[in-house]
């Protein structure tokens, strides 16, 4: 259920996403505002306290309310391409990755490392309604192990939102797994044998790199562009050496440079696929929060299921609830007699209170929400870094998701500011742990998934005051 | 909360099963024994239904209650141990293993096949019924990850169980998984690399065969005792030929054989993994399923980490809830980074439910009876068996769990009487899935977890008459 406010609130978002109101502009009077619209003022204004939480509108006082000018700052120039080495390399990120996560048990650290969405924006108390609903009506629920691919209301759910994506699965085309995570073993064990090589885009979620580390494989890295991921006439030269038994690549808003894949890049990643026979591990877990709405994946234009497209609502609803999935086209029945092994099922109770979730109708608006409140996050983290990083510091514009890429100066040494920020209670990704070979040694990657704040400001103040001691005096001013 | 019937029942169960009422005697009379309890008629009458149901007493007509005489058969021997053939061996156990999943999807099979409680014997309503007041309350429960290692408040509950199993763990010992197959797929990939070899008891359950298949791994099969487990000498010269990387083992209650270990082999077990430093992943899932109470594991003897114990709450408590952790000793570390990449976390909401169901006390009132009732359902079908099936037969006297291996007369193909009875609609498991040789082609386990019936008896009657078509006319007869 929406609330009045929060409908109002969405109306004057999507007003301000749009540029019906421009930054700079007053936003209508609250008076005025509760009159047209017949509630109260109360209401109006709780209204513009979301506005204001969301970053899209600032009070002004004595002035009134306006909606927020981002162009404050000169924007910087966006991070360079990484240098091309096509050679495949033995991946070993888990030291960087093992003081990420030590850094993320701590509840007083400001998180700008870990790529969680906070879960004040989720509707996590909603979907525990939910679920308590169904444990209380549903006796027996979970007496069984359930279906190993899932269970069928889940899979119908997913297969209706997969017309929103251009495509029209059925719901046996997908395999429900605990989280992401799951997906991606499965995957890369379904076409990968230890001692094989995989082709990732680099910069890479780490976590990728980090099942490839695991699973005994190797790592073929082609280079990615900030905006338009993967370079394909790399990978090309990639799949022509017989080099990869398998692409994995997240078109839609990768992890960590936000990019998306224009479609014609889509069309021809899955062209390459079919020639040189390699399947894509197409990583969807952001695709739902494209700034611009839904993107199509790479899989719309798979005819022969060479693409195995992993999802999750981890990064939506629920981190907790462990629910991801993956259509896994031709390798279906390889993948479930590997997910039968490894976990047996995904616990039915969830999947039942997700499926739920999914076919309310609130889930679009939510994610509708979702995506202008992240959108804004991502702006005002990116505006702190144009304003207070030194001279030299480059910076992505994502297209969606809430994480962003920064490089430093030449010399500035990731870790090292990784361990300055730690001491003053800050985490940070360091960049050389989205690579498995040494690359991104001044990169580091900031999370926007908490509101924003006074103490998110002052942790990005931190962090640039570090960065700017690291870089030198005669950088500091510029 | 046990109900009054309930708590007769489970006195006079116990009267039963330790010989103060024996096979023939005539049970208390049902006024008699409501006077001396201070109970209605009706409470005493319900217990009796109850123990009716457990297998333990029958009605005589116009007689009264008797304990069931279950003499009425010559009991027959016990399955042969295998040959020795300590050669590491590939495995390949998925195509037997598919039949019998797909056989486990249809509800209208009777489900003889798969090692599974019926949901009727478990608490799973007032599991649930924690869960909804759990998902009501705990509002924000499931918005994060959770610690990888999972919850403290079911970490602690287990680390207080398991001074019942003769251990003093403490909570930051422990870490959950999502059943205890992720843990076994977790333990097999800390201690042995793909190429590599582990030693298995034979037979053994099919998934940790599968487990072995799909890291590719191999297997040294040790044969297995069907009363005390795993011939240790065998296994020592496996170990002195520094063949394997790990010892796979369930010494409480293996599967299918339900062999228990003595204690002083759990020591000597214990002392050759230090002797020749080769872990032991002890599979505990059955532990709290011995007939005669919670036996110590081997890791009770284990002074230096050299265990990985694996356990769950799947075959006691609830299936679908995909609760099991492990203890990994020395392995820790490379456990928990290990997990954090495969599924990253547990899903916390049902970790809380099991934590507070453990909590209560109510868990071992429940296990008490619940051995009891398996107990009955598996002395039923091994009489069944011992009375309808061909001479040449020979089948386990299991101490726990809830399965019995039956060895057919030479000859008899488990392939063909498993597809034979699939087509009167009864699953069974075929001997061969439970070794990675040609092993146990005559072989089947039967499995007793649904209460006993009219309809389990015509389906143990179907599937012994098939075995004796097969064993040819001149076996028919004995």
């Amino acid at each position: 259920m929406t609330l009045l406010y929060d409908r109002i609130a969405d109306q004057l978002a999507s007003a301000i996403t749009h540029g019906a109101l421009r930054p700079g502009d007053r936003m209508p009077s609250v008076r005025g505002l509760a009159t047209q619209r017949k509630v109260s003022v109360a209401t109006v204004l709780q209204a513009y306290v979301r506005l204001e939480d969301d970053g899209l509108i600032e009070v002004r006082p004595r002035s009134g309310h306006f909606v927020r000018h981002r162009a404050l700052v000169p924007s910087l120039a966006e991070p360079r391409l990484p240098r091309k080495n096509l050679a495949p390399a033995r991946v070993s990120v888990t030291p960087g990755v093992r003081a990420l996560m030590e850094s993320m048990r701590d509840p007083s650290v400001v998180p700008l490392g870990a790529a969680q969405v906070s879960p004040a924006l989720l509707p996590i108390r909603q979907l525990n309604r939910r679920l308590a609903a169904i444990a209380r009506e549903v006796q027996d629920a979970g007496g069984g192990y359930g279906d190993v691919a899932g269970l069928p209301t889940l899979r119908r759910q997913l297969a209706r939102r997969s017309v929103d994506m251009g495509l029209s699965l059925h719901e046996s085309e997908i395999v429900v797994t605990v989280g992401a995570m799951e997906g991606l073993h499965l995957a890369l064990r379904a076409t990968a044998a230890p001692g094989g090589a995989v082709a990732v885009e680099v910069p890479t979620y780490f976590g990728v790199l980090q099942a490839i580390e695991q699973l005994g494989l190797k790592a073929v890295e082609v280079p990615a562009h900030p905006r338009t991921g993967m370079d394909l006439d790399c990978l090309e030269q990639v799949l022509a050496q017989r080099a990869v038994k398998a692409i994995v690549a997240a078109p839609n808003v990768s992890n960590p440079l936000g990019s998306i894949m224009p479609d014609e890049a889509k069309e021809r990643m899955v062209r390459l696929s079919a020639k040189y026979d390699v399947p894509i591990i197409e990583d969807d877990v952001y695709g739902e929060l494209a700034f611009d709405g839904r993107p199509r994946p790479a899989l719309a234009w798979d005819r022969e299921g060479r693409v195995l497209l992993i999802g999750s609502v981890s990064k939506t609803l629920a981190p907790g609830y462990r629910i991801g999935w993956i259509i896994p086209g031709r390798y279906q029945e390889h993948i479930e007699r590997l997910k039968y092994s490894l976990t047996v099922s995904t616990p039915p109770l969830l999947q039942m209170a997700v499926a739920e979730f999914l076919s309310s109708g609130g889930y679009d608006r939510h994610l509708r929400r979702l995506r202008g409140q992240l959108k804004a996050q991502v702006e005002r983290t990116r505006d702190a870094v144009c304003a207070l990083f030194p001279p030299g510091t480059r910076v992505t514009s994502p297209s969606g998701g809430f994480v962003v890429w920064v490089e430093l100066p030449a010399g500035v040494d990731a870790f090292t500011v990784q361990s300055l920020a730690l001491a003053e209670g800050i985490s940070i990704a360091p960049g050389p742990i989205f690579s498995a070979r040494d690359r991104f040694s001044n990169h580091i990657r900031l999370s926007c998934g908490f509101p924003w704040s006074a103490r998110t400001e002052h942790a990005i103040e931190t962090v640039a005051g570090i960065v700017g001691r690291l870089a030198g005096p005669n950088r500091k001013t510029g």
